[in-house]
């Protein structure tokens, strides 16, 4: 018997494959269905064990999870591309989704040739595995205001990194929690004064790349304090380390310091960069990955509510008579369409501003040509807070069109709005 | 040193304990204080243990408490607004809040004085743990097309309770998930014709006590299939154990229809009750409680905010200047402080609520005077979808204030929200 849902989909004059190819890469849908189906035969990657699970338990999964990724991309050959969508089909965050979301494309973009040929090839083998260390207890938005201290000690060739309050502790890093070796930190360069090497002079923030954990017991480095932040709210992100680090006085060679464009000589000395624009984050590029990632959540969520309104059905419209799909009702088809619309916008724009990013990035990096920075900058903060504000409102909207139902975990829908109000928050308040 | 806050406490004209005395009951805050700091005591109390347990783990947790909660009544010889004052302090409904809250109540209400006398002792030594089965997995707000039948069976004077479909399977039964023993079903009532008793009339929606486990061995008793639906959105109501039941021909003897109102006979007749409206559920009771419980919720968010946003300070007014307190931004204050009065005017609101609606209750039970009735309904429905609309919408609102701090469990409006947005559909959608 063909089911309402059934009788919907054939009902229709929209070719869906066409949509599709709106929305999607040419064949990213093939890839997907393949490396799916190989998944799909591995039980550690059921998504129903993870509502019975607490936050360590959720974590102790997911490097499971990962190990067991890493096992297939060898055992199947998978490119970068297609290790990604399968970590990506996780639906969640990993302990390593910063290492290559901000770690690698850092020191990519960040690094000289020979602090990329030193750390690259390590970082995909996973031997290093690295996270971004910006934000602070006490310091988010005001990356200028960062207190965290690199202090370079001309006599050893030595950067020093320091914590000086409790409010400086790194913080909110994910990978650090539990897995991460290396961070990148952002940290306030001093140098000592040609005039007087006791007194130092602040040159704002720059980067430098920190081992944080012994490679080889995994223990916690001399001088840093380090751990994970512990649950978020609504369960978000909840496979995620993210975590917290303090520095006594830890010591890195001065090659650790990304020198792409910022440099400190031997002796000391600063070598300012083509462009002040030059040495700017990963924050851009992970905002420009936000909308399109909001759009794909909230399109799930739809198509789970929509799904559920077509076969639930409600009172009768005439006494007697049978009850009506909730999809009929005109207050349920006036909240979930146009989400259904928003969806799409904000896949689409979504799509498009990161391929300006990437223009953008190409242009930056190999010609050192910042014209559309500022561009890029404002429109991604713009569509960040758009899309993080709609989509979120649009999930909890979706959910509550499932009454009772779209409140168990099982509903489908909760567990995407804990994650997707977080970008209300993270790079920027919305 | 005084802190920020301590400033802002002492620079101010309004006397805190006048605008207390306007929220609370006379000698609340008195008996509130002490049984707090008996409860302190105890480190089954302690709330930080439990974002990290999973829903399993809570579940226990919860009746530990509860069993603790039991003793220190009898220890301390507390009365019943003292055990639910510290029931309450627990933050969480626990799985016995809807024995207290519903169960008791609709027998109270409901039952004959020989119901009660036998029903309420058992009750107030949770003998019997009952629950309050209304919603079925396929009828939440249609009451009137819920599917669980009762048909009297003239032979052996009994009621039979039966499930015919999977969608009548009673849902999100607070307590019926691992602890009631009984339960009161809302089920049809079907009587044989007096003039062929093979055939049966549908009587509507009527109250029974079915026990659905052993006092014993606390098993589920034959032809009931029960348990527990799970982790609910957001970590919602983590501590009570949400549940389902399915009956297969359960019998119960004629007694257990709860009979203060319509009735049915030895011999099968059915005794119309004086007025129809006198046999309205549990459903009016819990909504008129929603509103008072909202505003206090939104109102410790927003406590939690300011508080936050008086120490919190970013960004520097003037070149080089101390960075700013968070509370003095215009974005900050014109979110907070609307919501702040809110807060106030929905516990005002509720309270006076509530008191209308004990005073109604009064009338229809003592007086059969059913005149109120219609006006409370309608003012209980209006309140609750607004409270529930404004509060969780606020508590989302102040939780995002807090920026990343905000999003982590410890920051402790995520809770808040979690439960309160259940509001939007429990009760009837908002």
């Amino acid at each position: 018997m063909p089911t309402p849902l059934d009788a919907i989909r054939t009902d229709t004059t929209i070719d869906s494959y066409k949509v599709g190819n709106l929305l999607f890469d040419p064949g990213y849908r093939e890839t997907r269905i393949r490396i799916a189906s190989i998944l799909s035969n591995d039980r550690i990657f059921d998504k129903s064990l993870r509502p019975h699970l607490n936050h360590r338990q959720l974590l102790h999964l997911s490097l499971r999870i990962f190990k067991r990724l890493l096992e297939l991309r060898d055992a199947h050959g998978w490119s970068d591309l297609e290790f990604t969508l399968a970590c990506r089909l996780q639906d969640e965050s990993l302990p390593t989704s910063l290492h290559d979301a901000a770690f690698v494309p850092v020191i990519a973009s960040q690094g000289t040739q020979e602090q990329q040929a030193y750390w690259l090839p390590r970082c995909k083998r996973y031997e290093v595995i690295g996270c971004y260390a910006q934000t602070e207890l006490a310091h988010g938005s005001n990356v200028q205001e960062l207190e965290t201290a690199a202090r370079f000690d001309v006599t050893s060739g030595e950067f020093v990194i320091s914590s000086p309050r409790l409010e400086s502790t790194k913080w909110w890093i994910g990978g650090l929690g539990v897995v991460a070796n290396h961070a990148i930190v952002q940290a306030v360069l001093y140098l000592p004064l040609p005039s007087n090497p006791l007194e130092y002079k602040s040159y704002g923030p720059h980067l430098f790349i920190v081992p944080v954990r012994s490679l080889g017991t995994h223990e916690p480095l001399p001088g840093i304090t380090i751990g994970d932040i512990g649950p978020k709210a609504y369960g978000g992100f909840g496979m995620v380390d993210n975590g917290y680090v303090q520095f006594r006085e830890v010591r890195i060679p001065r090659e650790n310091m990304l020198m792409r464009h910022a440099q400190v000589t031997l002796t000391g000395e600063y070598v300012r960069p083509a462009h002040d624009k030059l040495s700017f984050g990963s924050m851009v590029a992970l905002r420009a990955g936000i909308p399109v990632n909001l759009g794909w959540s909230l399109a799930r969520a739809v198509t789970i509510a929509l799904r559920y309104c077509i076969h639930r059905r409600q009172f009768a419209a005439t006494p007697g008579g049978p009850e009506q799909p909730v999809i009929t009702y005109a207050s349920v088809k006036h909240r979930l369409y146009p989400l259904l619309a928003s969806s799409y916008a904000y896949i689409i724009a979504g799509r498009e501003l990161w391929a300006m990013y990437q223009k953008m990035l190409e242009e930056v990096v190999q010609r050192g040509n910042v014209e559309s920075l500022a561009e890029m900058h404002s429109l991604s903060i713009a569509l960040k807070v758009k899309s993080s504000t709609d989509c979120a409102k649009g999930l909890e909207e979706a959910r509550k069109c499932m009454g009772g139902h779209g409140y168990s975990h099982m509903g489908g829908i909760g567990p995407l709005f804990a994650n997707a109000t977080a970008s209300q928050t993270y790079e920027g308040l919305s």
